[in-house]
């Protein structure tokens, strides 16, 4: 079930870019649940296109329709069917692509993989298909509203929010549109991606993610820790190519007498590299990590590539793209993120 | 099942570190496959204890005993079971964790989540449960012959092997004790961990693994990705802190002109930033990735930590243990991407 | 996930009764089949309301609209959404169900598991469900064109029959309205159903379903046994209280000498007492169930029940409904037939 | 995976009926449960071959040995890892099925299937794997201690026990070896069992279970509902052809008005011909269904079969087989429920 993600808590998803709709199925939502169907649609708004200048120019709505699974405003314990239409595609901006592969796009490995390809728009590989997950994540959040995900930019291109997530006031994240919690850093990084935007070009970046107040004990050992399968969650959403939580890939520079994470009284540690986890289990200290975003692959420059014949052509981006997806990444990681913990929390109630 | 991984070929484990005997069964293993038991007690020596200076001298045959699902040398396509009796435990050795929580290991997660654990030797958390999985990973090589995966120690600490993966000569890996296929850097490696054994520390480090002839096609996309179930095998792994494949976390510094990797006639790539993977599907070309462990966090150093009652103590590290896990990491990686990549083209087939 | 059916070809429902909408994800069908859409639609009409004066008088044209997955008349291989629009409901028809629990139907265990139940029309409870299972056994039957699958009535009431599937022509099933392929019988059955229908009263019955043409060596052995997989299948149905195959439950009553196949030269068998299975997979010879369905509980009569607070209460049937579930249910019986054999056939490629 | 069960508490098994073992992993059980492993041994005693005079002469003590998860008598929550030797193996009687297909056993099937077999004693297909679920199915009991399972043998051939579940003690059924708890029809049946044994022939039979004691909730409605994974879990059972649970195949010949159970003011029904499970969700009161099984295949007669290449031969039986395996079956169909009822309990709370 390529297109289905949980165990307990699961969302299973369909949906092309430039077709009718997308959408999906919410199984096991508990019932009970008070859904505020207007924080949804906010999440939406986090993430739709034609938000601001630095992000793809595409009108979408993003207007959820629930079709089940709620009645008289709360979850019935059945499954929550939802779509989304798709109103302001261009296909034909992508008739250039329907015989070539486009350079570091998954247009030639689905191609050689299914044989059948809705190129339009990248079709499912597009990653329109996010949009469904923030519906989950923001039916996920309302299960466990205690617990707190806050996720931001940490990076565009070469430049870093260097500030530990504990010095920042996540209040802040909305409030530029680059999703950086600190107002100066987020001047420069909404000027990078522009100026890169202007280039025609692309630039990546990495989005950092802190989960605050998780009970311990979350998580199943040996091959469903929480870490493995927050780690499957990031690697799934499109363009990333690495994730590393707590110490991360500077702990391994690190040594044990440094590393180790020294007790309280009260269970919790005076220093948290651990990340918020041990042996795959919270243990109720933050949980944090990172993940790292490619620079969008349509850039506006030529670019040699080939035809579906193995002739070399020359290809020119068209279409309507991001510079950069991180901004619009971060309430997908958080979408991803609640929708793991919220499995957790149920296969351990 | 937070025991079992895989879809169509799947390995589910069971043991204690101090147990009578750990052990699995393998599901899904075609018929017909000549398995080479040789082969498989070869894989297992590369992760048994004991087998150098630089890591723990507890001293174990890791003899593997088949029970089923093989007849007359072949697969019969039923269910693999085996058991790897434990022969060298000390469990008396753990008697001051009973009471005690280790920092940074798993004691008070367990703990707390299940109120009743086996301590001795980390009872299931321990990096022993890795045994099963080479099992698993050397039966899964001989199901995928052709496709070749080669990991290595590729820093340990802040001492890196520079040399990109292209220019090692990948039957060097197995020439040394630290398992670096770079004969001058690997000696460094193992000055290094042995000083830092003998100031009763630990040391972190990373493996990479390259990929070879991969078909095109394999992953399914949206939430089965190729990389998506690498990463989630990599996380499982004791003391995996990040994970990255291709560009990386370099990757998210860069620009999409720099980035894309351009197509030559025949549908490889000039360059492999994608790391042989696009839109979660192989393209044919290497698939590499890194794995970041952190320093083993049992030091032989007196550290303080809390009794169940909260109790501030001292601890002092005693077991026998590693001063750095990449070493025996190395063959554990290649085990759960062999048990990954056979799954998938299982399921392609 | 409690919504799905299926290991590689899955089917995700949702959907209630009297919502907007009801619908479903079909994952993992094969890319490039190329789908009849009429012919999806002639499946939808067979099991549809209002088809005939002896089944329920609801008006439901059960449009299907495919949101994903199918670009110029073929699959593509990434999941196929769908949804049925509801326009027939007459909610309050059910409004003296909202705090009264109707006998032998789901409504008292909802409201005890969930707390909150969209009574109108029975919710998710209702059999409407169904159709979402049409759609998918009318792709499935596309992607394994050579499997013929044939479901009739074999029996209303103490009605039977008699005739063994051989004697039968599965083309005259159409041909009358309660589907039995026998015209004489299936004049008197329809009488039956129309003699209870007028006495407000209800009937069960069964439906058969023969499947031919299946390939030597579908299902799994041990847990996922074809005949294990086909009787869930087939217990999911609303209403049904029994699943047999082969020889059944008279095969409880024989003698090993009487029950045992005999071989022919090319491996056939004689007989097929057997039906078709051996060790739970399939031997090439001809697979036969039997499904039992106990009459609709709703029945146009006065009954007691209680509501909510336990108060003994009368109710008397409203809204439209079936007499006697089995002619609409052939159509299902095949749909969850042809699932689950494409799901095997998928597996076994 | 075809040799797991379960979704929260699983069961994994491995084994051929004359390798060196058998053996399985229970995943998912609760920790903290004291385990009376004197009540597993008694469980497997009543499988076990070898107990009178109407079962098969094969002497196996089935001793389980667990390898895991039970520290101090009690459950740690992680993998409960078993293994049963194999002590009384005959392999040579079954030289003659080496080329040979028995009539009506899985042998062709699997060599079609996997073109590779253990014959000896029929290797995997051999029902000796269900040692493997009594033992499941003793650890499931002590999770749900409130729930009573009571299974018995309720048809020998022709000869059945009219009496309804109401009237028996079951506690008889373990004072006779057939396993009928009324002693006079349990005589009849003895009987009947070993004329049919001294002709060398084999008799089918039924297996009725009773659950009482059930919470209402239990069940996942649509795909997950209690019945269906209870039909699922007795249709794994070798020679299992039926299930029916509450009116059955005789509730497919009533009326509505006769069938239906109305409700008492504490919402318990004064009939129960729903068998305790409405909307596939336990309603409080009792859980009952039969299973049918087929005669045993093997009979001490000759008969006619092919050998892999199609020459008519002639067989006889030979090994230590049961003249009817309805006897043994009780414990199986307990254990399977007993395994069914844990998952949903684990998955409700």
């Amino acid at each position: 079930m390529a297109n289905s993600f949980g165990k307990i808590f699961t969302i299973t998803t369909f949906g092309e870019s430039h077709g009718e709709a997308i959408g999906g199925v919410i199984d096991g939502c508990p019932a009970g649940v008070e859904l505020d169907l207007e924080f949804i649609q906010k999440e939406m708004d986090r993430r739709k296109p034609g938000q601001s200048k630095i992000v793809t120019q595409r009108k979408e709505p993003d207007a959820v329709r629930f079709l089940s699974g709620i009645f008289e405003g709360k979850t019935t314990g059945t499954s929550i069917g939802f779509i989304i239409e798709n109103v302001h595609q261009r296909s034909n901006d992508y008739s250039h692509i329907k015989d070539s592969y486009r350079p570091s796009h998954a247009d030639y490995t689905y191609d050689k993989k299914y044989g059948n390809r809705d190129y339009r728009g990248g079709g499912r590989t597009s990653a329109r298909e996010t949009a469904n997950w923030v519906v989950g994540g923001a039916v996920a959040k309302q299960v466990i509203p205690d617990i707190k995900i806050n996720a931001y930019t940490s990076s565009v291109g070469d430049l870093f929010l260097e500030k530990p997530y504990q010095d920042l006031d996540f209040s802040e994240t909305e409030n530029n549109i680059v999703r950086c919690p600190d107002a100066e850093v987020a001047k420069e990084m909404i000027e990078k991606i522009d100026t890169i935007r202007k280039q025609g070009d692309t630039i990546g970046g990495t989005v950092t993610c802190v989960i605050q107040n998780v009970p311990v004990g979350l998580g199943e050992p040996i091959f469903d820790k929480l870490h493995a399968q927050l780690g499957k969650a990031m690697l799934s959403i499109n363009a990333v190519k690495g994730f590393e939580y707590g110490s991360g890939f500077c702990g391994a520079k690190m040594k044990g007498s440094e590393h180790n994470d020294i007790f309280n009284e009260d269970g919790s540690t005076k220093s948290n590299l651990s990340g918020g986890i041990q042996g795959g289990i919270s243990n109720g200290m933050d949980i944090y990590f990172r993940v790292a975003f490619k620079p969008v692959a349509t850039i506006m420059q030529a670019q040699q590539t080939i035809d579906k014949e193995g002739n070399i052509v020359e290809m020119h981006g068209k279409g309507r793209h991001d510079p950069c997806v991180v901004p619009r990444a971060v309430p997908i990681v958080e979408a991803m993120a609640a929708m793991v913990l919220t499995d957790f929390m149920l296969l351990n109630k």
